[in-house]
Parts: structure tokens; C-alpha cells; sequence
């Protein structure tokens, strides 16, 4: 291996770059780094969730953490690749306390390669290994034990004990996707955890949705982890059958799943340094007291409905899409929509298809991307049956996903939606005549980063677009409701629009609401607002944050914690939250390093 | 490449075999093996799973399949490799209906390469592949398909017809492990199928043993199709693990089973030429009409309890192994095991561990294998982490395993269990001293043989062989029970044992009384004798077969199917069930060559 070629030069890179953190040199583990340059570490380095942003931060952000880290063990994993003067490699690594595993992006320069951009993750703590492969459980203790339980037996044990005689380490509210995938970290790495769900049961919060729903993201972003789907699962799973997949995988986790159970009242005792939970399960009434609160409730929990003049007076039926059944009751009805978002255009096609007369409102522009497009053209590279012949499966997709740092991400994405715009010209077309206002973000990226940015202001096209060009379901656009009448509506341009029902598809409220009303307004104030970047677009306001504000990493509030996101973030991101759960767990030292301000509230 | 590489001498042998395939010249076939030849086809040449033993019966199958099955594009699969002088190799290749995966042993002689063994399996049919990977469903249809059905609508509306206005084209009778594997392979490829189970749920089968009972195979062995154990699973999981998947399995499979139902009588129609079944189901009589009638109830499905003088005034409890409850309630009473295989070794060990005076009586020798030995000795170079990390998963195991020719497998065994009786040579030792009877089969090739010829006469130990060679265990051997009193038994050699329960570790009765109870004695001597290779040693009558009499392959009795075995066997055989199924299901033309004549009627 010479050198020059990709692996060469990487390897070399990495040699230099481990010396200069063995030692540690913080300056000249900066000098390694391009002036354009950022280092995104996932825990490993600092106990956090951030990204250095330039040589300065970077040499800072050594020169507090490097000793104490004590990075080494730098090595080359694979082979690297180079394209457009970009070199790319994986490596491993470890540090004092865990090992790890890392992606650069090297620019070739003068004095030598420097390193564009860094990821640095944890992949597991020293002595604290998942009990996988070799290191399995027997599950028959083999030999004799007088006396011994049975796994039947051990198990229901624990389900009696834990959260009565014995105090869970770790208390997840919200039994969803989130709450479920970060349980099942829990549990590997041997953390008491109760997972606490209003809902009888998981997967309930899917079943309980409007019938027509099925994912927006295909199959192979979707897995969760340890246990992906069959290779014969849809690539849009209905939602019960993701209802059904996650009351399973709940149950194969072994999971301490509270269901039918209600948080009411949480509170951090200073003194005792824990939480006291007050939570209502089938009638009866339990305090928790564990060391840990997570709050896994949903990016999009918060049900958001506007407070229209009138609404009191209204006599047909009116609901938030979250609580919307579907179509089958009201056929022969005239329904209202007012939202032109994902829900809204689900709900309005599945009205459409039981011939009901339906009526979208749009208040705003609307960012319509394609599913077939954005498959191929933004997922397929990192989440397809073609990424995973070439050797991409969803683990290596996510590192991949993660090693581009948030604040060039739009970069990678303005390609991608320019490409969108060409490719469906004609429905895009067809739309603006029918009057629907679309936008591709404020700069162009597109739906990830609308996401990102704000958690709304898209709709993934599977098909209602169609039925709002061809006028089948009925639009008016640049209108909001005026006022609410008894059997109509008035719209913003005076108009009256006969209406039975009323579907509010108007999104979700912050998720900083939750913390409000179950601690205290001065808590959710001390953490402040959740999601959202920074980008000062549209409903995400600046300063720039450089990570999702609170997700996964320590709040302000000292042993609270934010999770949720997509399947894919719920995936990735529980492993990052795991272990820095794990870690307190096991008394370890987690010193954070640049713990985020606080800039808005809401 | 050179001709003289494994691969390159493997890639001529399969070019000369497909040019000989091709004319079709059965001559020039066979002369392509060596005199000491074995042609195992699982259903690709022959509909049938047989083995052609010798040159002359190799030359008349291809005589009598060649021109129907037209098999061609043979094609290295990976590199071969070479070890002792014999090539090994594997290969696809084509056929006129079916696409298919080899494995050929080559013996190098003056004339060329001779092949020893080969092995044909059928992956797929034409046409009626699964839908996996690129051929996934995509779930959500997009685009708008008024009054469509949600995916729960239409699986309700499955489960409200199938069976009712809809007759299934496959019953399974016996829901455990064999009946669900099979039922998902029978789903995957569209072949409506009802899967009847007396007890209630998906693996209560399994709950209903006694408590202690964890699998005696290690993990690597026992995966489900589809869906394998997550990687943190035990090595022998418990059972009531075990129940857990197979109910989640059954569910997310989306399998048609009907629990709480028990089959009552069946009667072929010859004029319908279908199935007249008819089920007890939650108290109502269902008759159900499929084609085919496949009994997966166990090769260990028939409690075998001795009938033995006195029983009746029998004071104490008494019950067959498969009803025992586990050792809790007998606590202070004297127990008497009668066996000294599996279930009795379990039993009694953990009997002892509650303290309970326990003697087992050993009617003949037993074979003792240590899971550690076997798993390292037998078991580890196909389903191990070892193997893993070499290339070969479950998959390519159940292939290597399904390579060796019934013919010669012992001559595989025996230098393993020669390892076993140095190494364990202390234990053995210490067993004879307490007078426990032992053996290694009649040929001293252990465990596995002794399961294909009779499904009997081993423990293997995790544990209890230690508890009766230091004597917790109390050992009566070269004994049986010869009368049963109020309060004791008397034994063979005339001596008296006090007893409060009875348990007889008997095993099972042959898999051919199912079909004498439920469809007629004459049907069940049609089928004649199930399991076991006609080795002509201990309850194994020959003549020889060649394969297990009657087990996934068509029997005498048409539109009548036996299927079961432990995991790995009920993994690989469902494959090859199926297939045969799913092409009578499409109207293939199925012609099966070498139907097995029935030699032993039980």
C-alpha cells in the first residue's frame, strides 16, 4: 500500500492525528484539519452531542478534553475510496473509558492531507460490552443449582419487584417507537428501565391513527435495532403492522412496559438527587423514583389546534388529525381540512377514495416531494436493496447520515431536490395551476432539512397530489379559517365553505409543552426548546445550534433527557443515549463537554 | 484459473457434468462419478428426497428424469477448496421449472475427477419466487384506489373467510415449531394454508413442559426461517423463551392459525380428490376441505406409557414425562423416574435441586453426550460463532449438513464421538462406577445417528449426568418396574421401592398411530413406518432407505404430507415441503421418481 493510494493516505492521516492526541497536542491535532473543517463527535469525545466547528473550536475542544479521553488505537477499518479529490475512511479507535468508530473526509493540500470533515462515535463501554456472539448467555445454566428459578419465573420476578420493592434506574415516558428502541438498548446493557405508555398497548399509538397510514420512509430506514424486518416486509409497512411488529419486539426485548399508564406529576428532588414520578396505572396510583427521566413523547406529540372564533358553535364534528378515524363515517359528508401537510393530504386522499366531498385548505406554501423520487434520489444511496448489495446496510447508512455535519448538510442536499424539480416538472406543474403554493424550503433543501429545521411543512407524495392537481380532492389555497359557523365555515377571503366536519391537520405543538405540564413551566424553561438547528429559516430561529437543540444529549435540567425522531434517529441516536445512561448507571466520570445555551424557550 | 486449482478442476467437472445433463446421456453421467457415488436430490431432479446410491442407480434416475428436468447453467458458486485429495464445491445450476444450489465432493483419478457425493436442492420455483428483496410488495399502494382496503381490513377479512367460503389448499395439523416454519414457507409463497393446534397459543407446546426445560441444541441450530434469533440470544434458550417467539413469529408471519382446535377425523374423498377434515374449534365442528393434509405433530408427538400390572391401585400421582409439571409440588415426596434419556435425566436433576428424593431406573444403556463436547466436537464447525466468523451461517450449515449421504454419515460420526470418550473419559468412568449403563449405538457413532435411526437412547448432559454419577441422583439400572403397588413399585429383580409418584420417561410411540386415529389403520399402513433410515441396528429394522421413511416427501397415501424434527430439521426440510407444495398449488406437472415402498408398518 503506497502513500498515495486512498487507504495510504488515510492510514497516515490517522497516524499522525492518533500521535498528535496521544500526546496530546491540541494545536496540532488542529493543524491536521482543513480551515474549512468539522469535527462531530457522538459522545466519544465529549460526552455530548456536538460539533466543532473550525480549527479553533476543534484545538479547544482537545485541549480541554484530550488528556482526559486519552484517545489511541487509531486504525484504518476497510479499505478507503477517494472521489472528486475527497478521500473517505472508516477507522476504530478507543479512548480511556470505550471504544469507538470514525469516518473522515480528507482534502488533499500542500503540506499534506487535511481532514475536511470528522466523525467520532462510541460503539460500546470498556467492561460494559452487549452480552452478543461469544459472549451470550448460556440460558441453561448447566451443572446444578438448588433452588434455581426458572427464565419464566426469574422474569416475572422482576415484573413484580421492579418499580415497587425495587426503583428502576431509568424511567421512559412515552411507550412509542422511541421510548421501545431505547428500552431495548437499556436492557442489553443491563439498566433497570420501566417504559411508561398511556396506551394499552405498543404499537397502539400507530393502530390508534387514521387507517390509511402507512410509513413515509421506506423499509430500509426503518429498522429498529438488533431485530430488523424480514426481507419480505413491505416497503411502506401499514401501520398496524408496525403496531403489531413493535408489541412484539417489545415482548422479545423483554421489556418492563408499563401500558394503560398514565405520568401525571413528575418532580427532581435536589436532595435526594432523583425524580419522584407520579403515575396512574389501571386506576391505581404509583410513585416512581427513578435517577433518570427520559421523555420519548413524540417530535410530533403535541397536538396544535388553532383557537378559531366560533368553533363552540359549530354542530358537526370536529377533531385534530391525530384523532381522525378515517374515512368510513363520513360518507355522503362535506369535511373541511385545513393543513396541507403530510396528515392533511392522507387524510383527504383517504376521504377521496370513499367518495367524500373534501376540501383542502392550505394556509401556507407546501414543500411536495415524490416518494418513487425521493427514494431514489435522497434514501437510495444509503437505504435501498442497491446500497445494500454495495455493502450499505442501515448501520454503516446511519454513520454515513452522521458524518455530514449540520451545518454543510444543505450542501449535500440542494443536488438532490434541483434533480426533484426537473424529474416531476409536469406534477409540479399541474399543481400551481390547480393553485397549490409549493416551496423546496428556503434555500432549496429540500424535505430532510425542513424536517430538520422545523418537523413540518411537507407532504411525502404517495399519491393525493395527483387527486389536488386533477381538482378531486378540492383546494383553497393562501386561506385560513375566519370563523366557524354552525353548519360552515368563513374563510380569510370572506368566502363560506359548507362544512359537516372539521379535520384540524394543523401539526404539532413544541415538544418543550410536555415538560411544562408534567415537571413545572420553570423546568421546561431551564431546558428550553427542543428540535431545530439553528439555520435562522423559517420557524427555526438562530443562533446556530449545530445539532437538533436537546435530542439525545444532557439538557440543562440535570438527569433529564429528550428522544425521539423517525425510526431511522430513534435507531441511531438510542445507541448514543443508551450508553451515556449506561455510564451514569455504572458511577463512571461523564464530564460534558460544551453543554448548549439555552436560546429560546418554545 | 488453472485445470488444476480446486476451482478450476471443479468448474471442468461441472462443465463435462452439464454437457452429459444436456444430451441428456445417462451413461456418460454417471461415468462422471466415482465407483463409490452417492447422488443425494432434495426435490430438484426426482419431486422426491432421495439419494441415488452407485453408478448404475445414478445412470437409471437420469435415464428416467434427464430430458423432463433439463438442468443446466451449472455455476460455481465461491472457490472451492481441497483437503485429503477431495475437492469441495459448491455450484447453481437450472432446471426446466426451478432454479436450484449444489454441492459436489470430487476424488481425483487417472480418467480425471470422479465425483464422490453430490448434493441438488431446489431454491426456487420459476416464476413463483418470493417476494423479497427488489420483489418486496410495496405496502402503501400509491396512487388513489377508491374504497380500497387498509391491511388490517384485509387480513380480518382473511381470517373471517379462510376456512368458511374459502377452503384452504393446505392443512397443517400440529402447530409447534414444524407446523409454523412450515406455515410461514407455505406463506411466503401464496399457498392458502390453515395451520390447526389443539393447545391455544403458538408455543404453549412448549410452555406446557416442565419448567426446567431449555433447549439441548445450541442457538446457532435452531434458527426459524426468515426471521433469525437476535444476536444476544441464550445458547439454550428456556422454553418459555421459546414459546414467546414462536407466538410472535406466528403472528408477525401472519400465519392462519387456529388455536384451540383439535382435529377429529379425516377422510381422503377419492371422487373430489380432496380432503374431508373435520376440526373441533372452540366447541364448534368446522369441516375443513384442502387438498393437501400435512401432520407436522412431532417425531416425539405419542406419549408411550407401559402398561404395567398394579398400575391402577396405584396410590400416588402418576404421569408420562410429557405431562410432568416440573419438581415444585413434590417437594418431600418420593419420586420414581422410569428412563434414563433426555427427559428423565431433566427431571430428576431438577427434582433434586427442590430436595426431592428421586431414583431412575434404567431399563438399558444409554448414550451421555456433554453439550460442551458435542457442541465443540459435532456441532461447532457448522453452527457455532467459529462458523460464523468462517463463512458458514445457518444456511450454508443445513446445506453441508444435508450433503453427506445417510449411506456414509456414520463414518463422519464415529471419530467425533472417539474424541468425546477421551475426553470425557473421567465422567464416563464415574458413571459406569455408579452401574450406569452406557453405550455410543451400535457402531459408536453417537447421538445424531441414534436420532435419524430410532429418535431415542441418548441424554445430552448439562448437568445431571454428574448428580447420578455422585449418586444425588438415585440409580437403579438394568431394571424395570414389574409391579406397581399402593405405595411403591416392585422392580424386576424383585425389590421394593417406595414411591408417591410415578414418572414415566418412557418417550414416544410412533408418528404412524396419528394417522391410524384420525384417518383409518389402513391409510396409517399405506404410509407405513416414520422415521428412521433402515440402518438394520436397535430399532431400526432394515432394508435399507437411504432417507428418513416418509419425512417431506410424498408417501403412499396421495395428498398426504409428514413433516417435523428438532429446529434444524424442520428449518431446512420445510423449504423443500414446501415446494413441493406450492407446485402442486400452480398445476406443475410434479412426477416422482423412486417412491419409497413401504417395508415396516410401525
Amino acid at each position: 500500500m503506497t502513500q498515495t493510494s486512498p487507504s495510504g493516505r488515510a492510514s497516515a492521516w490517522l497516524e499522525h492525528f492518533g500521535a498528535a492526541l496521544g500526546r496530546p497536542d491540541a494545536a496540532a491535532t488542529a493543524a491536521l484539519f482543513d480551515a474549512d473543517c468539522y469535527w462531530r463527535d457522538l459522545v466519544a469525545f465529549t460526552w455530548n452531542i456536538c460539533t466543532q466547528e473550525g480549527q479553533g473550536a476543534i484545538e479547544k475542544m482537545v485541549q480541554a478534553r484530550g488528556a482526559d479521553v486519552a484517545a489511541s488505537h487509531f486504525a484504518l477499518e476497510g479499505e478507503a475510496t477517494e472521489a472528486d479529490g475527497v478521500v473517505d475512511a472508516w477507522f476504530t479507535f478507543e479512548t480511556r473509558v470505550a471504544r469507538g468508530r470514525g469516518h473522515v473526509r480528507l482534502k488533499g493540500a500542500d503540506q499534506g492531507d487535511k481532514a475536511w470533515t470528522l466523525l467520532t462515535t462510541m460503539t460500546e463501554l470498556k467492561g460494559f460490552e452487549e452480552k452478543t456472539g461469544t459472549k451470550r448467555i448460556k440460558g441453561a445454566e448447566h451443572g446444578v443449582h438448588p433452588g434455581r428459578k426458572s427464565w419464566l419465573e426469574a422474569r416475572a420476578h422482576e415484573q413484580q419487584s421492579l418499580g415497587f420493592t425495587e426503583q428502576p434506574y431509568v424511567v421512559i415516558v412515552g411507550g412509542g417507537q422511541g421510548g421501545i428502541v431505547l428500552g431495548a438498548r437499556l436492557r442489553r446493557l443491563g439498566v433497570p428501565t420501566i417504559i411508561i405508555e398511556k396506551n394499552a398497548k405498543p404499537g397502539d399509538s400507530w393502530r390508534n391513527r387514521y387507517k390509511s397510514l402507512c410509513l413515509h420512509d421506506p423499509v430500509w430506514y426503518d429498522h429498529l435495532p438488533y431485530m430488523p424486518f424480514p426481507d419480505d416486509w413491505p416497503v411502506f409497512a401499514p401501520k398496524d403492522k408496525i403496531g403489531d411488529w413493535l408489541e412484539m419486539y417489545t415482548k422479545i426485548m423483554e421489556l418492563n412496559y408499563w401500558g394503560s399508564t398514565e405520568a401525571k406529576k413528575a418532580h427532581f428532588d435536589e436532595a435526594t438527587g432523583q425524580w419522584e414520578l407520579q403515575v396512574e396505572r389501571e386506576g391505581k396510583t404509583i410513585t416512581l423514583r427513578p435517577k433518570q427521566l427520559v421523555f420519548a413523547m413524540g417530535v410530533s406529540g403535541y397536538p396544535n389546534v388553532p383557537h378559531i372564533t366560533g368553533a363552540e358553535r359549530f354542530e358537526g364534528e370536529q377533531h385534530h388529525s391525530s384523532k381522525h378515524p378515517g374515512p368510513d363515517k363520513y360518507i355522503g359528508k362535506k369535511v373541511v381540512v385545513l393543513g396541507s401537510n403530510n396528515s392533511a393530504h392522507d387524510i383527504c386522499a383517504a376521504l377521496w377514495e370513499h367518495q367524500v366531498d373534501v376540501t383542502m385548505l392550505q394556509r401556507s406554501s407546501t414543500h411536495i416531494a415524490p416518494s418513487d423520487s425521493l427514494m431514489e434520489l435522497a434514501l437510495g444511496g444509503l437505504y435501498s436493496e442497491e446500497a445494500i448489495k454495495s455493502g450499505i446496510d442501515h448501520h454503516k447508512g446511519d454513520l454515513v447520515f452522521a458524518s455530514v455535519p449540520y451545518k454543510i448538510m444543505h450542501t449535500f442536499q440542494i443536488p438532490v431536490y434541483e434533480e426533484m424539480k426537473r424529474r416531476d416538472a409536469d406534477l409540479y406543474g399541474r399543481l400551481e395551476k390547480a393553485g397549490f403554493m409549493l416551496d423546496f424550503g428556503d434555500d432549496g433543501s429540500g424535505l430532510f432539512m425542513k424536517y430538520l429545521r422545523r418537523g413540518s411543512g411537507y407532504y411525502i407524495d404517495v399519491g393525493a397530489s395527483e387527486l389536488v392537481a386533477n381538482g378531486s380532492i378540492k383546494l383553497r389555497s393562501g386561506i385560513n379559517i375566519a370563523r366557524i359557523n354552525a353548519k360552515s365555515v368563513t374563510l380569510s377571503d370572506g368566502s363560506e365553505l359548507a362544512a359537516d366536519v372539521i379535520v384540524y391537520a394543523t401539526g404539532y405543538g413544541s415538544m418543550n409543552q410536555f415538560l411544562a405540564d408534567l415537571v413545572s413551566p420553570a423546568v421546561a424553561d431551564r431546558v428550553g426548546k427542543v428540535w431545530g438547528l439553528g439555520s435562522n429559516t423559517t420557524k427555526d430561529p438562530g443562533p446556530w445550534e449545530g445539532e437538533l437543540r436537546n435530542m439525545w444529549k444532557p439538557t440543562n435540567q440535570p438527569q433529564l433527557w429528550i428522544h425521539g425522531g423517525n425510526l431511522h434517529q430513534s435507531r441511531h441516536y438510542s445507541q448514543f443515549l443508551s450508553l451515556q445512561l449506561k455510564a451514569r448507571y455504572e458511577g463512571l466520570d461523564t464530564p460534558v463537554y460544551a453543554q448548549a445555551a439555552v436560546n429560546h424557550l418554545k
